[in-house]
């Protein structure tokens, strides 16, 4: 892959908070389609309150609102993204999607307001982590729901990507990393997911199928980690499987034994995406540049949303170090080429 | 509860092992039902292989048979029922599933030989903790399939409880506890399920909707662990849900801060089984019998397999510290009163 020249393309500096005591903290892992000539991104906007203390903001669903949890200074805050006060964890802030255009693919305009917001009790810590699968006509936006029932993954429908329903949960906590393919295949529905396998397996993609979108099924464990490679310990579906020549291509991510997120390419088969025809030895992204290897959590490259443009490039729109919004290139023949 | 005079009803003893080299270590935590005025149970029975060493029984799918995966003595067997080795675990049983007949729903024959044995690889460390639930004519038998994939549900049909069509996983690992409710609600199959929850939350019962058995949605989460009570740490649904003209009866199991394993009750709306009418407020058993408190793994009362007597008798078949199957028996009124 090729970095573009002026990464990050979007940063926090370009979000306008959704409330006036909110600051963005991060816009990364967006969900990415082209509509009319123009690039969308589904950005997941990361806020949390200006001001000092250790507190959670999380969505009240009988009030409606988003009120502010407060700690005691002695809540373990190790890790930037979390809080841990006794025995319970919460989220250091609160995410919301939030829609950007561009007309070439690069210099994009962020919306004012959030397109979608935390609206019941499976999204009172956020959602999270777009990915947009337009398929007969309808974009199906699924994200994932984080709460204190666990992290799950929703569903919304849209006509247009201006308005949309949501449809509750289409995979149980702890699922993330669901990504839905953009045809039908022998009849049926057909989406990546990461179950949480307790401790008799490691984060792996899933495969699953569906009649209707809402109830999956016929669950088969496709790639698991690969002890001591760049996607040793977990791994997880990324942008929305990409149709070609050779198969379904899909970017996923791969994580090592020192918490680095790079990304991957895989290849399943036409017919049966069960059948893994090849995957990359080695990650086609990994952080290295300064954006990727520091930020509110470093080390990250991560993929929500991927465009194959009409002239065979393809552009993948990645979140750094869980801060911003970076877009990497290639020729897809040429990823094709190392399947 | 009362517990069954002579607890327990079932014990390793009365099992044949599957091979001559196994012996069996637990017959527990069976599916019921009745058929033609007899009571089956569907035992799990667990069999490790004779002699010394630390041995896990695996199942390879390639060349169908259980082989003997040996570990060096260096290997970490705190938990009885685990390896632990460079980081995998492994499991120092395989366990399958028996048939067992009663005419008095106490004393029963065990038959020679399994009938459903791991067949594949999400069962290749064995399949576990069956449930049976009639509708429409069929018997809906799920169960653990236990793997390096994780442990996840797995489904198998039979008309007649003697032969069985597996149809794979019916909820991705890490999910167990699974119980199908006996009739369709507004249309749709529901069932409870237990899946694994990460860091945010605690394993609690989720329910779940079909409109076929095999792909599942709608979950919404309906009982969680109560901090402080016998349930306070994990909860998951035991035996099929049971109609009463209150609502649905649930007997459920629930993990305390001690790790012990009680059962409870409570009480779902008929119509909406999502909302929660009542939940006993103390276990309607808790382990305290020698045979409960102290085996192969103690402190365990844990059931998935119910009998609603015609004479208003709830016979709930039981296993004992995951080493014998045990009767408690009340009066379905006097439970229900406590809802």
């Amino acid at each position: 892959m090729r970095r573009y020249c002026c990464n990050p393309i979007i940063t926090p500096a370009d979000v306008i908070p959704s409330r006036e005591d909110f600051e963005v903290i991060g816009v990364f892992n967006a969900g990415a389609v082209e509509i009319e000539g123009r690039t969308l991104l589904l950005l997941r906007v990361a806020e949390r309150p200006i001001g000092e203390g250790v507190v959670a903001p999380v969505f009240n669903s009988d009030t409606g609102l988003v009120e502010l949890m407060q700690f005691s200074q002695d809540a373990d805050v190790s890790d930037p993204r979390i809080i841990k006060d006794g025995g319970q964890y919460y989220i250091t802030s609160i995410s919301h999607l939030r829609r950007a255009w561009s007309s070439d693919g690069v210099v994009f305009s962020v919306e004012d307001v959030p397109a979608l917001y935390p609206s019941n009790k499976y999204e009172e810590y956020g959602i999270e982590d777009p990915r947009i699968t337009y398929i007969d006509e309808k974009y199906y936006v699924n994200y994932t729901g984080v709460s204190r029932y666990g992290a799950g993954t929703m569903l919304a429908i849209s006509d247009n990507m201006l308005s949309f329903g949501k449809k509750g949960i289409i995979f149980a906590p702890d699922n993330r990393d669901v990504a839905i393919f953009p045809e039908k295949i022998n009849g049926r529905y057909y989406a990546l997911h990461r179950p949480s396998p307790g401790m008799l397996s490691k984060p792996s993609i899933w495969l699953a199928s569906s009649e209707n979108m809402l109830d999956w099924g016929h669950h088969e464990c496709i790639m698991m980690p690969r002890s001591g490679f760049w996607d040793g310990e977990k791994v997880g579906g990324g942008a929305p499987p990409i149709r070609t020549a050779d198969g379904w291509l899909i970017i996923y991510h791969g994580v090592d034994s020192e918490d680095s997120y790079s990304l991957g390419a895989a290849l399943l088969d036409h017919d049966d995406p069960s059948k893994v025809i090849g995957r990359s030895s080695k990650p086609i992204l990994l952080p290295c540049e300064p954006y990727e290897v520091s930020g509110f959590y470093g080390k990250v490259t991560f993929t929500d949303g991927a465009i194959l443009r009409v002239d065979g490039r393809l552009d993948i729109y990645y979140g750094a170090a869980d801060e911003t919004i970076c877009l990497a290139q290639a020729d897809i023949n040429e990823i094709l080429s190392i399947l």
